[in-house]
């Protein structure tokens, strides 16, 4: 069971009263479908999981499957801090149509190879691990995953060319993807990662790279790369990521309102007025 | 708008597959209701709130208020990392007959007057702001806590008289209760505490102590605390908190089964032994 | 190599001007040589060792071996971040007439081997490692621990009894002793600990508890357990645990002044008036 | 009391065997003199100042000052966890001739402005005070470091261009400098940052974005960031960053040898291939 190539992590768009805009969300998308990337990712980190009910996370399954409507796979988030609902989810995301599903560790719990087998048990998807430290307190090492068996590995534990290259040592066959918002996804391909998983809100230039890279070659997915940095880079900043991503998908047409949900904090006038400049720089923006 | 005395934090009972016992639920609202305590919290950190479905926590209240059935106070927990399902869920406590609420700020955010003010402004409960950073990894300084105004405070930021001290000095006519086990009950009390909100599996134990105190009798108090104390200080051992108060609690009959949701750690074999000898040495135990 | 028995953390004692009061730490060495412990500690957590330079470290090494002429073994703290500086320590400690030396794994650090080794490499004491996640951040598991080979391990990484256990089995002839302020000395014993080292201000008690378990006498061990834990658990607060032994130790004739090095804070009124209110109960302070 | 423009943050130099190599020290400090960067800082974190001894200290002090002959600034790193040493640190820089010391708060303290008071009184110097709560555990709020009066703060609590606008507009005299490897340097500088104060390899690559902002030619500036962002970007990665920089001054001819002291790692091939490869394709690194 493998992904490979450039699957985005989407937001969950929200009106400006913080409900839930199924409209944009088939928007995303469309957008994304068309920007050529092999499947997108609701319900993860840059989609606020944390922040939705559980109904409202069956409706943004349900409107992202329906609509992908074969044009893209659909990895749906699953994580839980109870084996019991984390395996629930991942049934019930198969019976909506999911293509994969992705767990994180429980919060701040020793690293549990029982608890991903007993997601695993209960569906034919694959799995995504995600091994993303700084987000789920949780290191989970080159041995533990290559542990896993037949599953992909979200690796996110930076730096991560380094433990993608001796994942892929240790489990040869292994699915791994990179993350980060891209930041090391240069290295991460010729580490041996098999695309990225991320949420960076321009991934035709996500698709650019990693095709020159699958094409072999490499000067013209280190010219793609670069290319993308200033925009990676920027996006990347910590605690910014979600309102910044939201932001930019909004003047890109994705969706209609860049609302996140509080208390997490709306883009402050700083680092819009670094986004307009930046924007106004880039090429890339004429989209 | 207070909450005074001795309320006890409620496990959530399992049967041994991890389905929700609800006749296990009601037992234990029942054992409570004889232990002389004021009230109950349902969906607690002890309460396993986080390895819940939102279905199986509307179960729980319903239960429990219902079987309560006024003799005893239901507080109902509502910790989300969203100010506004965090409002939602209160407004369904009300609708449900919770007698108060209680959040934790968001995991890990940074402290917002305005989440706890928006949970108020819905209801017309009580709220207990639950000042716990070792769970939550969030800090409220005492003029934070003095600023949200009409709230009920549960303090548990270890050293935690010398702030139970600070925040009654800054807000007299406070609702003040500290937790943490009862580890630092009497120096609590005598700092300025209105009470207890605790899942200390003896709750007749802070009953006692908080009775004497408010007798005015300190020295019956400390004798009361000192006796508790071997039960407190073992009960209150990090990582094993949970289990170890759902065997305490089959034990006394409260509930059918002490399993705890995994990948939560079960009991260990040498924990086990300690609480036979400690029970075996106490009278306390003959209940 | 093995230590066994009480092992006494030392406070570094200072004037009321912070500088280091030589005269003290003499008087320290004789009370505890006067309350039959086995040996005392230098330069640990609760001796400020990270609030010293270079140079007091030294003296407070020296002054420490000299005063104790053979009464108490003395045990010198030589974490450091660097594995080379902390073989130097052990070295100088060694050459100074230490009996064993103590080191952490580096702040935050991955666990390695090689830096345990390398210190054990050029000395021919034991070397205890002090297993304190809370303080180091870093987690050692029972396997790392046991891989070690012939050293001491003082194991702080509630809950404790149960990992003692473990680490037992694991390495029948490890030299394991407890430690966090004795809150759980009882049951470490029981599960299989030589004795503990640690900072509690009534060293006394802890002789006598780890006397009873040793003559197989549970039932005194038990007893003398419970009279010191209302001492213990008040001790064990955090955030004041240095401030306040210090406190203890100055009232009990110790030591001349209770200063800690600022920015740590002095203790606040609440807590002295818990300790005055404590003391007043507690036989034990007829010292 | 001010620092304007580049400030290199300088690694320690070691020999093979984790010596101080004091000649590269001395090259080290030619290789900036020769970049135009306006001063450097010896004992950041950069120069593992947390992996030497006191004499190791004072002797790197010694060197650089002497060797900066007055071709360049010279800040020193005082941080301690005791306010006492680190004042002493302070007042020792000053006689050994340096141009402004450093301190970052006690790790994982409260904010305790009596801490840089105390160190201010002693000396003449500029005082900057580095705000890095990734590495010091401390949360420094704007209002806490405006209230600091006439210091240099280093800000690097991501996302730093909006902080530093804050804090720009709160204390208007303010000198302010960014760091974090330079990754937001053209935002920092934006949003009103006097200059930075980081350890990437290639400073003059620093002086060229610096330099262009304040001859306000914004498209130069960003052309001269975007050209450096590949190499800020890797050098940047979390983990890796003190092994890196040593050996792309390697490289550069610096210093001699690329040595980190242990337990910290060495450069692993990967990451050494990607060097490779980035190095090989950057004109920057005809030097």
């Amino acid at each position: 069971m493998s992904l490979r190539g450039v699957h985005s992590v989407l937001v969950t768009p929200f009106a400006s009263d913080e409900s839930l805009d199924e409209r944009s969300l088939r928007r995303l998308v469309d957008f994304y479908a068309s920007r050529g990337v092999d499947g997108v990712v609701v319900l993860g980190v840059l989609g606020e999981a944390d922040r939705l009910s559980d109904e409202e996370r069956e409706r943004v399954v349900a409107i992202a499957v329906d609509h992908a409507a074969g044009r893209l796979s659909v990895t749906v988030g699953i994580t839980h801090n109870a084996t019991r609902i984390a395996a629930e989810r991942a049934r019930a995301a198969e019976r909506a149509g999911a293509a994969a599903v992705m767990a994180s560790p429980p919060q701040r719990s020793a690293p549990s190879r029982e608890h991903f087998m007993a997601i695993l048990e209960g569906v034919a998807l694959p799995l995504v691990v995600q091994d993303y430290p700084e987000n789920s307190g949780v290191r989970l090492g080159v041995d533990f995953l290559a542990s896993l068996g037949d599953v992909v590995v979200k690796l996110e534990d930076p730096p991560s060319p380094c433990k993608i290259a001796a994942l892929r040592a240790a489990a040869p066959a292994l699915s791994i993807l990179g993350g980060l918002g891209g930041i090391a996804l240069l290295e991460e391909l010729e580490a041996g990662a098999d695309g990225t998983m991320t949420g960076f809100a321009f991934p035709e230039m996500l698709v650019e790279i990693v095709h020159a890279h699958l094409g072999a070659d490499a000067s013209r997915a280190r010219r793609a790369f670069e290319h993308a940095l200033p925009l990676i880079a920027f996006e990347a900043q910590p605690g910014v990521g979600v309102a910044l991503r939201k932001e930019v998908l909004r003047r890109r047409g994705a969706i209609a309102d860049a609302t996140v949900r509080a208390p997490a904090r709306q883009l402050d006038a700083t680092t819009l007025a670094g986004l307009d400049r930046l924007l106004a720089s880039v090429e890339a923006t004429v989209c």
